[in-house]
């Protein structure tokens, strides 16, 4: 059993659409057991149990929604303490409107997401240009769904970057079923107590 | 009287720490009036009422705070949507500590911050390595207060780096003293309504 | 007297017409001296004479075009030991098509350009999305000319593009028309000697 | 057998000593075939028979050096074209001096080389804080071997830094062992002509 875990937020449905679409994506490989949850419904059991997790935000302003930063605070970075996440594979995805025929801020918003995951040791998948979708949702880090036009008019995400998602699940969730049970990264320093950490923080 | 506004979050005090020391600097400069916040504290007539806007935040796992992110999605992304951050003078900064002798993912984090501020049509203010403490504190986006040793041991920010915060400061209100009631900027477009932009966001 | 110079490479003419915008624009301001040079004509000694630098690249694989990159080593980075960039004002532009209707990598490589010029310790012009032809070029950091549509069809840059480059080139030589001749920024450190730094450049 | 190829420029023979950790790293893998060239001895054909592609460069001027970059453009944006870079393994190393004590670009300039390998549509390795060395080498996105002190001092890279750099070589081997010869990547589109593309192209 590959367990895959994805976790989004959204405000008008788009990105719970695109979430769907991986959902249903991870679902369509054998022996794949999947969830879907809203970032403030995620434990860190939800993520230790994982074996590949991609985190999907919509763009606020250039970078990730604050829903799921707090996430990021409130669940991954606890587990990166601990060294929970090493070895387990992600992916990203974002969706979000924006002037300019040009991306908006989604690469920056998508490497704040790939750095959380990068942060806690996990091995990533991108999305290649063969991907079916790609032409419309091809951000090469994970997939991108424009739910807005050039001049903001509201076009909302369409049939090609739904398939770009799915096939973004199904990519992750097929390198994580190579990947399960296998100890393939060095192990070697100790993590420090969260206590000594809190100390420096901010 | 050039007003000038720092906006922050913080945990354990060493961002405030770096805050205050921006905020002593922006004060140095004549007719500079300086407001300096908790992220939570500031409204859009605060920010609408300044000529310089600080922005600094602690590292959570290699991007900004989820409070400062909040403020920028409350405060900032409003504003962008009326155009009422155009021309303004900006800078980042950030505090934080993580393993690792190269910076710990503080690069992103002050770009999705300088994101921010450029997604608002601001000038925005740099770190020249010629500013005192830069040796300490010298990311080229803004000043970096390193919290943590390499080794995460619990060193917290030094005199130096607070040398760089007071200088940013007072760079940064300088420049916006020489562009402040200046019109240089180009305007042309409309903005589109609130209403319709919340069609397609997320 | 406002001198502005706009370095770029070009394959197609593509980035070229655009370096020709932003030089336009540039010379639509009053007292500015424009010089519009690719990039293996670039003296050390025309960096040290602009008030303002924009540097513009065709993105290759998802940052700036090697040609512009060795001339951001061999000027930029020779007057960033010498710390002759100091204070002085500066811009980005980009040119390209690929896949996608994200951006396709335009705005890590538009920071690329962007890192080099804060490293110079510069004052950084965004693009506002009030400037006009910002829905067709707009990403925040400056103007980016996509040449190519969705699916790669040849479809040229447009008289939008052309236009947000313009205005991008008049903001940048207003705002450095402004700062010309103060000295507004903190100096304090004295910059190791080139041979020193050798020892440990890669 | 596994082919891992492993590219890098030079200077002063800091950026050669990691990328010799690193493939002697991929040689204590069990079946792994190791190839370590300048970036200019690369040739398509190398890249195409690798499993595993690593890619070190100096950090100039907070990106890569303009060789590394030539590189890119000359062998894998012409694979990119062709998609025969899907589903290889990647990763990235830098060396690099700088002033300041918070990695002096080496984020974004991993970022500019991890774009590369994610536009090939490459599974990216990172490097956990778990790995030896990380407490000095430790960027997670790749070892980064930071060869001069905050004030510039000429420390050279570490004996941490290159066990950082041997480690990382022996996991991306392991990853690209298990994955080599799996077709785990959904694959649909069809890649336009190289003539098309360059009508766009700057």
């Amino acid at each position: 059993m590959i367990n895959v875990l994805i976790v989004y937020a959204t405000s008008y449905g788009n990105t719970k659409r695109m979430a769907e679409a991986v959902a249903d994506g991870a679902r369509s490989v054998k022996d794949a057991e999947v969830s879907l949850k809203e970032s403030h419904e995620v434990t860190k059991n939800d993520v230790r149990a994982c074996d590949a997790l991609v985190i999907g935000s919509p763009i606020r302003h250039r970078t990730a929604d604050a829903r799921i930063k707090q996430f990021i605070e409130d669940v991954c970075e606890q587990l990166w303490l601990t060294d929970e996440m090493v070895g387990k594979v992600g992916g990203v995805f974002t969706v979000g409107g924006g002037y300019g025929d040009c991306g908006a801020g989604c690469e920056l918003a998508q490497l704040g997401l790939y750095g959380a995951l990068a942060a806690g040791g996990m091995i990533l998948a991108t999305l290649p240009k063969t991907t079916p979708g790609f032409q419309s949702a091809g951000m090469h880090w994970g997939p991108h769904g424009r739910s807005g036009g050039p001049g903001m008019e509201p076009i909302g995400i369409t049939e090609d970057m739904i398939l770009a998602g799915w096939h973004h699940g199904a990519n992750v969730t097929r390198i994580a079923a190579e990947l399960k049970g296998k100890d393939l990264l060095a192990r070697g320093n100790v993590a420090p107590s969260k206590e000594l950490v809190e100390l420096f923080m901010s």
